[in-house]
């Protein structure tokens, strides 16, 4: 394990400066990229196109792409939904990188769109190691995780500055007090904003474009 | 850490050595260890009282460590119900590992149990890498994740022998056919032991322990 330590941190330094090339790229074709973490099962992909509903209704053209350690079956509700998007199956990975979000940035037509989601593999603990250079993130929680995530995991919490509590439907079913939630975040994180949501319904989808800064 | 690939192999070779080790420990003691996976929020904690309630009501003694990035929430959980238990928090790793394992097996009471289980890191991904030495594996999954679980993971459950399908009871209000899960998890793993719980409600527990071989 030692010479891995030693070499991590410049693992860290290089994955920083794939980050910012791409937010290069994204910067030169005028593309708003978000980062979509969280758990999986949190609800991320329904979010993503209820966000790109949104977007599109405004005249703004939407792309995505579908991170999963393996399947399609994020990256086809995509493509069902008409929005031009790409797949990577990070296989062993448990997070996306900037290099493989690189390479698929490199085979998007960025030109056609104005906002990209990258939806991350689902899991709290390692995408928030690996920036991708886009210009927001987000935290997606649903509320059958339990009133424990912030606690559980505080770091991605404490340096994502846009969290959503998803699937506020069921709160009541599974027992869950989203308050718990929000209190746990604004004590690692005071200056974040948190939105509550239901992605099914729609319920907060609008609010949370505008903490994102794509309502306007 | 998994970016690092020039030398990985080494890695796992000594993690399986040290697993080998706290397999032995176990034995040494009589104690029947079981690891317990699943992404955040399937249920992990509440299917282990629910199984330690019915073998202490056969006369069983049983521990409980838990794994968690950060937080004492399950870990407080396992101490209200009586279990002698440990606390494992791993930081920035998303699993846990037999190092980590085999410090907290040091200082357990082990002559005082006869089942302990593990609750591994809430992550479908990194736990498949890393045998802790445990005599049982499980993986839980929660309906309310989605019915697309074993198709985004295939890798831990077609090395898993035992898979439960859990939070049953909301299977309806999420939309999401059960029947789909194992299907998908007797394609990867044709002999796999799969069982439908409710860990609240209790229902499927005393199945889920006699695919544990905890029954007798």
């Amino acid at each position: 394990m030692h010479e891995i330590r030693t070499g991590f941190g410049d693992v860290l330094k290089r994955q920083l400066e794939l980050a910012e090339r791409n937010y290069e790229l994204l910067a030169d074709h005028g593309v708003r990229a978000v980062n979509v973490m969280g758990a999986i099962g949190s609800g991320k992909t329904t979010l993503i196109l209820r966000l790109a509903e949104r977007l599109r209704a405004r005249g703004l053209r939407v792309g995505a792409i579908a991170g999963d350690v393996a399947g399609d079956d994020d990256f086809k509700k995509f493509q069902a939904a008409g929005l031009p998007s790409a797949l990577i199956n990070t296989e062993d990975q448990c997070h996306l990188d900037p290099h493989r979000v690189r390479h698929a940035l490199q085979e998007f037509p960025l030109a056609e769109v104005d906002v990209l989601f990258v939806e991350n593999v689902g899991n709290l603990v390692c995408p928030a190691d690996f920036p991708l250079g886009c210009e927001q993130e987000v935290v997606v929680i649903s509320v059958t995780e339990g009133d424990d995530m912030v606690r559980k995991h505080p770091k991605i919490f404490a340096q994502t500055d846009v969290v959503t509590i998803n699937k506020l439907d069921l709160a009541e079913v599974v027992g869950v007090n989203p308050q718990r939630l929000v209190e746990d975040y604004r004590r690692v994180n005071p200056h974040g904003r948190v939105v509550l949501t239901d992605a099914k319904s729609g319920r907060g989808v609008e609010e949370l474009l505008s903490a994102l800064g794509l309502a306007e």
